[in-house]
């Protein structure tokens, strides 16, 4: 075969054949095609990278996993934000632990009862990798209503002497420096720091895939916190593309005080107040988790 | 290095490194190591393998697309099976079309209303396999209430005399033989040989990859029955792990006429009254497939 004719049969775009797998278990997973590596570096903290793919647009990857994608960060970031904005009656003072990416402080910003919006980040890399590869979702971060403070979320929390009207616990995953923000001694904290009607919600992992990790974690939650639900929703790039949310509560209730959404849900994708209330429905396979 | 040395440091086990992808829209799946192939053959309509996996237990192939697997197969066919048949109030008859692997008649046997059910399977080789590698999903194919019946569906549906309280059109996707499964034909077809207040259940894919297929499937729907909603469930070995039903009836409506389950909760792991309501509850971006 002539070299011509080998070129006419492989194209260059051809090799360049890439696939990130974001495993569990280490033997089942989310395996993408890349189209383009658009960042790859190492903060003080972790790996992140930001991959360009044909399904889910941009991803954001932190130390191997996806957090973000283009594709279907509305869902995430839409239910653990305006699930207990819209309990709450006048939220605030809102507190988003992690968060970097700034998706949790684009939904919290719809909220016209918000006043002032502190973010705790460790990683000072995740925010500027969103802010230049994200514009979309990170675009909040503007905001005059908006403060990013950089700093370890457990020390914060143990340490400052603000009070909030809602914490929103948007961490990655209980591996690295997410870790404390899921121990006992981190929600003691947050109980603390709650005014005497405050909501803390979390994000607390695949109900497919951690089932004793969120046993443990709902223990602790009720140890603290006198009204206790677990919300689900459908994150396709998520493991099991199942996702649990803690609601914990002071003194409202998720779906007694639940007055409909104070948002325009023509802006929304995923939130209705239907969709509020069926996400606290639980599958017998999830309930048991945390009864 | 010598030859004992590179046998400590690899062992044959090591080497057995197989994985398989279910790739959607060729760029990004579901990817599973193997642990064992139990079997792979082909029959007059497709491929059909069997795997045994780490993470989801054993898990049956047709096409290369997972249609079950041990681990999360509850999901599927207690949601395709006692939604349609808590809402009708006296289910005598029930057909499933396809439901070769018997997961769907395992749950509609739990019926106690249920005097007859019939199976109009295409391919005999999926039930003999399923007989022989899943027999806890299979077993009620042995049932004196179960007829089995080798014969395309919608060639059934066209010529059948018989009339029935509730089918379920338990298909797989619209590829290969299962696409008459989602045509408008077989739907009026369905109609016809409904009782006069029966109802139709159909799988209806995912409403993250399928959207135009969606769409068109509930035009067809509104087209021929009165009453037509959509409803959903999770479910990790199925393409982004969230998955759609259609509950097409004439008389009874999903919500309104459901007084309850009449099945004992507690031998299901996914279904409860409260699933049952909430799952016809849609995200937005789910919501404008089906208005």
């Amino acid at each position: 075969m002539e070299l011509n004719e080998i070129a006419r049969e492989v194209s260059m775009e051809d090799l360049w054949n890439i696939w990130f797998s974001e495993l569990h278990r280490k033997s089942a997973g989310l395996t993408v095609k890349i189209k383009d590596i658009l960042f790859s570096g190492k903060s003080d903290f972790q790996r992140i990278e930001v991959f360009d793919t044909e399904v889910f647009g941009k991803v954001l990857v932190l130390y191997g996993s996806i957090m973000i994608s283009e594709r279907d960060e509305f869902i995430y970031h839409e239910m653990i934000t305006h699930v207990p904005l819209n309990v709450h009656p006048a939220p605030e003072s809102v507190l988003v632990v992690g968060g970097g990416d700034g998706g949790t402080v684009r939904e919290v910003l719809k909220h016209k009862d918000v006043k002032k919006v502190k973010v705790v980040e460790i990683d000072r890399m995740v925010v500027e990798v969103c802010k230049r590869f994200f514009p979309e979702i990170s675009g909040g971060f503007d905001d005059p209503k908006v403060e990013i403070v950089y700093n370890d979320g457990a020390r914060f929390m143990a340490e400052t002497g603000e009070r909030f009207d809602v914490v929103i616990i948007d961490s990655s995953d209980p591996v690295g420096p997410a870790e404390v923000l899921f121990q006992r001694q981190f929600y003691e904290n947050v109980y603390r720091k709650l005014k005497e009607d405050g909501i803390m919600v979390a994000q607390t992992e695949s109900p497919f895939y951690d089932r004793e990790a969120i046993s443990k974690i709902y223990r602790s939650f009720k140890q603290i916190f006198p009204i206790v639900s677990m919300y689900i929703a459908s994150i396709p790039t998520y493991p099991s593309g199942l996702w649990s949310f803690g609601f914990c509560s002071k003194r409202f209730h998720p779906i007694h005080d639940f007055r409909g959404t104070k948002v325009d849900c023509a802006s929304l994708r995923y939130y209705n107040p239907d969709v509020h209330v069926a996400s606290f429905k639980l599958p017998n396979f999830i309930k048991e988790l945390v009864e």
